[in-house]
């Protein structure tokens, strides 16, 4: 009798077994769903709007190929050393994708005035300045912080590829540069708002990628009535300010959601979400209008993409913006995060921008002909 | 022994418990991936879509986003309201972009007449008449009408849009504008065939999106059969009718047979899927080729993308279409509900139209220039 | 006592198979997502690719939309007459798309120098020859070679594509016609760039399609390996071999690994794929840049996408790497696999181009105007 039962409870705790196996296997199936939506954000997303640029869209879709193809496999390749915890293979995955995310908006800053190889150059220098603050500020690895609110990124990700970006564009702008237009055309318009778009529409996935399954649904919506809400003041803003529309503005402060949502994605609710969606629009339509030219002119660089307005200033609000909608948070941490961020960012930005300022200058900038076989179109 | 065998049965239950929580949540997240394909149709499909008009790229693709940015939101805070049925987190923004897909049609038949912020206006009015609809026909609120079969939205979504649409155009639409001609170009060509492939791509997660779990591979199969049948039949009638091949007969009808397929596509067996998109595919090229133009004259408007042959004719054929696959279908139900849709259609289109030609009129029409900052291209 | 026992029991064996028959349903659903993606390879990527031809793009996307529309119904008639195993219904479909694949990788060769309507015959005359193969090789229905390693098609899909094209191309290209050159502009460029990175991001659903859950994220992650192996190393080629970077080098040899990888990509670990994808971009790229003239002049043919170097040669050594990767492969069925695969390809192609070569032959090569309605762009 007790056999029977033991036998009962032991196909019990088995079939539980089993099922558990499957369910965490099928978890890992629809995880790597989204590492497929983040790689379509990378190569077609940020590959296409970087497209902007007139005569480089050839260059900047080369460059951003290159970029994914040499970080993927210098972050796995790091992560393998053995200093880092375990995880999942698809999650390890994302992981790197998320370190490219960022390579790619740090590259936005100087897109066009170095040549290919120096992309390569600077991808492999940015991946282990950005594995070591992830270290120190998601991994909390010297215990120094506590825990960081950042799940979507807007620290970690935007905020540090922006400005690395930023500061390795002060050796990566000549002066001659700075007095050269960037021309953009109805063309290359429509290709950088394609970019925009595969952006905006994977954008969730990109958040919640690593978010637990019950909080998957909430999470998603919050991403998308902030990219609502950033893209409805960005029109306003825009045409507000410049009195007409800019596409430039449309194509990359509607995003802006996207990357102030990260931190709290999980946590806001749904009105919050859409405010601060709205937030980030209005403050990077107000960078792309009048603050770029200024920093421009303070810093002495060119930022090709306008990271700054995109992924610096937003990324930063979205890190300060935890502080009033994430319940209990550690408020010490995540200011000591945010500091860390911005000195790591900073200090290695230079240092990666001074070592790829050894290997040369295009002669011609913002152009493809420079390096490409290209046929004269007629 | 009792004490025993009850604990045994209820970590039975418990263990049944834990794992349907476990494939509930996984299922809500399988609808999510089918919410992200939906959106990039919505984005990207119907934008790009509308690209095909030559000068008119950059504010095709600005109306898309902002139409797509009001209407999410404005859908989902009447549906808080708390006269709807409450629904699960996911279903409920799905249902929310079935509105804004129908909203893009209706905004098809109009664009490049009307301003950029009489776009968010159309959009704000459009969603309320949009959800009476829905409440009425599909809800079944006032009891009236028993069981419509319209899974993926033949009637409700693409009829109930392009009717609105056509509606609206006839107080949007100047004697002087209905002999301006729309012109399009080798790149707006190749960029609109992109917009059509990616509906043609994510239209199975379309109609699926809220079907139940175990219909949904012989959906995705009818859809995916359906599309087939509606391309082929589209290049055949588009050579017959015009002796030459048209890329806008191309970009548009091929979808005739996923518009058409929607009422049906969780009914129909896959022969069945064929010929309704066959059938849908033809009637569509027929009603660009020949048809468009004396509609045009008859209702003095300008149907800028033609959604009266994408989704108004092949809509309420696949709505008619029920009639006879569907078993047991409520005939009475399924006609009145068609009827319902299209006398929704046109007093909320004829009122909208009203309203929004009230808040001016572009001076230049399918033009960039009028309302964008943008730089001669030489 | 007895009673509530098996009570009890088959209580917990209920659960099971509640579970199990969710689980098998979720696992069609994932399965259906890949088919989703492997769709968008078919229409947007392999579509886009081929618009690099400056005049052709309407006509290649015309063509794409038509060979798939008419390749998988038939493709899925030919299964329905009972020869074949019954399989899941989106297995079926996942095996179809294989067939359009390889159908669109052998159009490769000749683009640009058929009739819209020849695609057409083309294409059904393709797929029972295909499937002949797929049955023969895969399916080993004459018992006749055990086990042939080919998980994500490298030998039957890439490599009987493309050496079915080259053959159909012999009675497909004058001698006139091999004197016309091929061209590309930046915008054409632009959008073949589109289709490759397409491509990229959904390789590894393509490869994983159709492998058992548990192997998934090791594929996956070396399908992305493989890719971004051959994307640096077709850089690096292409700038030793050229002096400069040749567009279509990165629009087509990137892609070159996950040719490569598809016979072993759930076998090989991580470095091996890594590697693969190297050399399969590096010998791809030596293709492209110097193989191929000598190829067409012997052959006395025009490759139009240079399918021979993307597809043949990558294909090839893909299937003969399993070789040395795959852990107690039986060499002997893996060679009889390729060496069948070629011969029927070869066969198969030549009575293919004969038949599609009696109807007709367009006046204009590599150009809309054609057959196509398009305006004359300013």
């Amino acid at each position: 009798m007790l056999t029977l039962l033991l036998f009962g409870s032991v196909a019990t705790a088995f079939a539980q077994d089993v099922e558990s196996q499957g369910i965490s296997s099928i978890l890992e199936i629809e995880q790597y769903g989204r590492a497929i939506h983040i790689m379509a954000m990378l190569l077609i997303g940020f590959g296409f709007l970087m497209v902007f640029v007139k005569k480089y869209g050839r260059s900047a879709l080369t460059a951003t190929f290159l970029l994914v193809s040499v970080s993927l496999p210098t972050y796995l390749a790091i992560k393998g050393l053995g200093i880092f915890e375990e995880k999942g293979e698809i999650e390890q995955f994302i992981l790197a994708e998320f370190g490219a995310a960022s390579l790619l908006i740090a590259t936005g800053a100087v897109l066009g005035r170095i040549k290919m190889h120096q992309y390569l150059i600077l991808g492999l220098l940015f991946i282990p300045f950005y594995m070591f603050n992830e270290l120190v500020v998601i991994d909390d690895y010297f215990h120094f912080f506590g825990r960081v609110a950042d799940t979507g990124g807007s620290i970690v990700i935007h905020a540090f590829g922006a400005i690395f970006g930023i500061s390795a564009a002060i050796f990566l702008t000549t002066k001659e540069q700075r007095e050269i237009p960037i021309h953009a055309d109805a063309t290359s318009d429509r290709f950088s708002l394609l970019g925009s778009m595969v952006l905006w529409v994977f954008w969730p996935s990109f958040c919640a990628a690593l978010v637990p399954n019950e909080a998957i649904p909430a999470t998603v919506v919050n991403v998308f009535l902030a990219l609502c809400g950033s893209t409805l003041a960005t029109y306003f803003a825009s045409v507000k300010i410049r009195g007409k529309i800019s596409p430039a503005d449309i194509a990359n402060a509607a995003l802006a959601g996207g990357v102030a949502i990260g931190s709290t994605c999980d946590y806001a609710n749904h009105v919050e979400a859409m405010i601060i969606g709205v937030i980030a629009g209005t403050i990077s339509t107000i960078g792309f209008a009048i603050l770029q030219e200024k920093q421009q002119k303070f810093q002495k660089i060119v930022d090709t993409c306008g990271v700054t307005n995109l992924h610096g200033i937003p990324g930063l609000f979205g890190g300060l913006v935890a502080l009033v909608v994430v319940d209990g948070i550690d408020v010490g941490a995540q200011l000591k995060g945010i500091l860390t961020t911005v000195i790591i960012a900073v200090i290695a930005g230079l240092f990666t921008g001074k070592i790829v300022s050894l290997f040369g200058q295009p002669k011609v900038i913002y152009d493809d002909e420079a390096e490409f076989e290209t046929e004269v179109s007629e």
